[in-house]
């Protein structure tokens, strides 16, 4: 397969046919996973630098694992304890970094747009691991897999992501990439927590969660940033659990072979309790297990990893 | 040889049999690191998850080193930079960890307990590198490996722990690790250092030092950390140093072959000094030689590294 | 080749046969970061502990790419997350690292010394990557390859180093090594950043740039911290770029093949601008580039990699 791809930065880089590939490849790759020794050399000597201004536990230890069970060479840099505290732009820092040789720069910045701009001035490859508000496109790939792992497609199917759509690069890539496969979207949040220009995504939008929720087969909810409730778009965590978390009740109201995700850290006792997240519905676990297979197929796939792992 | 243990919690996990087959392996293990080429291929293709939630050196260094010469994989993760300080439960991170299928997660946590809650809940192995003021099982098998080596057997050594018993997992997996070999021990510590209950531990315990020291063939000395002095536990480091502290003089009153031990980091001045760290009797660096080999004999054994290395 | 050093701590730790010998390989081995495979066995089974008490991004990274790259292990260190925070000193912490059997520690530390200090108690190899204000030896060597490489030779060569020279450690390097060279070197700095003594440099010395300027072939921008201006060492970031700084104007006075330097990381707008970063002239990405395969050619020698790669 010849892959006509440098740099991941929105869901909207890849096609559905791109998608698909991608998903194929990473079925493959789950095996590996659950191997002996988990471990095959297509990636030998390339290097793959991480470079996170942002904390990240999940996302930053799926690409290092997905890197090095491809037997690539990992080096993490975060914001502090480098020279970004001495005032460096990203821009600079990532030229020096550049002039290094690696084959692939995974970058998770705090503003929207620098993966682009770096994809664009730096030769390597460049996948955005989150940037601000706008994108995510490795946890939209994983929760697409992921659903349609379940389900065995995502035409037709009624996705609900509730919670914190305006600063929330998760539910941007999503609605991106499922609109693609033919999947119904709907948003579900407080009106305070949508974004500017919302009606024109093509999507459902709606503040009844109950209303919503016994017409679902997926329904993803957001994680609620503390420090949202001191910005005042919200009134308080018990307010907005009441109407827009995830309990035993809702758990209940949900079609019978509706599911639950949830890209991680939870907020236990905020948009989701334990009756919700240790439901049978729950697939907050099999998403991560799924985001180290796409990961392994992305490297695979953008460092040029050859012919398919047998 | 068939290892029967998933997790490594507690010293008393492991039988005086199981024990003797660790030491047994680190001492093939010890050269290893004396070779050219310090590195054999028992765990390639394995991953383990260093998830340290307190600071440390000694220890994870030792591991980090110990798994890179047995071939496997390492990804560390600290508290800082990462989910946990999102408030996420550390139930909920290490579920999130296992999916990601690694082999084996060695977790150091400020409380008590967590190790084994993890070793419950997760499928694979789980070694405490630290929990609270419980146990450092590690530590205690480097120690008792360390007396062993230079006495040829634990039977009947008199092992004399000196300092702050109450706040520390090292006298606790010593005295439970030593117990099972024979050692008599005497706990030497100011009684408001002592934890409720320790009669029952079946020791010698013993406010003076300058007493026991003669009598001792080991006095293994706990670091003071100068936080509890503002806790009041005692009065200051001057009278600390003087009633509990090795220094020269005392040094001088031990018996002829008697050895002197440090878990690491040493305040100097304060529970020991130069005359007694740099004394012939001083095992403190060799103790650290014999973790590494200690940490690959136990990976190796739990992560079914398969035949002895030739 | 025998290789006749174990530490690399002052660039006059090297002679001039040794630099060459060092650049020589250093050709070689940038080769191997163009290959699709930038990996070579020599180094496989070696330890390389990356010891920073400082901030880096560029130094240690290409450290690190440099290790890997030649197959070796490395574990990295920084203050913070470890005993350093506990009160350990320097070289006790040292002393347990080297319990450990690490074939080479890389330091960078806060004070002049202190990897002399390593060196001399430690049987590993020691290299200084940066001590307070004193050397910053592989900074110089990559400065010196940089030069070379553009101008064939260093004989003659008119170097000015430009800006804080009292608190540099990559001018003090340069200066020693470019001397053994025959270079003729100027240093440009306002009085209050000149060292005392520095008239025993046999360097030229001088307060106006733009006097000096036309007649260089190398102009080496050094970084202005900006704590130095709290401690009054220059009255403002303006007032130092306007006598000190590379602009426009400056850049087009200089010799039709002059070039333009910095150790990195700059500082846009106060001791170098854009038109002088971005010119033609600049050899800043190079001296990065170069910086990771003079790093794997001293590790290769230091750490006794045999014969040459082919």
């Amino acid at each position: 397969m010849i892959w006509p791809h440098k740099d991941l930065i929105s869901i909207d880089d890849l096609s559905k046919s791109d998608i698909e590939n991608v998903f194929d490849l990473a079925t493959s790759f789950k095996e590996v996973s659950t191997r002996d020794i988990k471990k095959i050399p297509p990636l030998r000597g390339k290097t793959i630098v991480l470079l996170f201004y942002e904390a990240s536990t999940r996302t930053k230890l799926s690409f290092e694992i997905a890197a090095k069970r491809l037997s690539a060479d990992t080096v993490g840099l975060s914001a502090s304890g480098s020279s970004f505290e001495k005032g460096e732009t990203l821009l600079d820092a990532a030229k020096n970094i550049m002039a290094m040789a690696p084959d692939c720069i995974i970058l998770r910045y705090p503003y929207a747009g620098a993966p682009r701009l770096l994809g664009q001035m730096l030769p390597c490859t460049v996948i955005n691991a989150g940037d601000g508000f706008h994108e995510h496109p490795t946890q939209a790939l994983l929760d697409m897999y992921s659903m349609k792992e379940h389900f065995g497609s995502l035409k037709g199917l009624n996705v609900t992501i509730v919670g914190d759509i305006m600063h929330s690069r998760v539910a941007r890539s999503n609605v991106y990439g499922l609109k693609k496969f033919g999947a119904h979207i709907t948003l579900v949040a407080p009106k305070t927590l949508l974004p500017t220009g919302v009606e024109q995504w093509g999507v459902n939008i709606s503040t009844d969660l109950d209303a919503v929720l016994p017409k679902t087969d997926v329904v993803m909810m957001l994680r609620i940033q503390k420090e949202r409730m001191k910005q005042r778009f919200f009134s308080g965590e018990r307010e907005y659990s009441c109407f827009y978390g995830l309990n035993k009740k809702r758990v209940e109201k949900m079609k019978k072979d509706a599911i639950i995700m949830h890209p991680g850290p939870i907020n236990r006792g905020v948009e989701i309790n334990a009756d919700a997240t240790e439901s049978a519905r729950s697939i907050i676990l099999d998403q991560v297990e799924n985001g180290l297979a796409i990961r392994m197929a992305l490297l695979y796939l953008f460092l040029g990893g050859g012919k398919r792992v047998d």
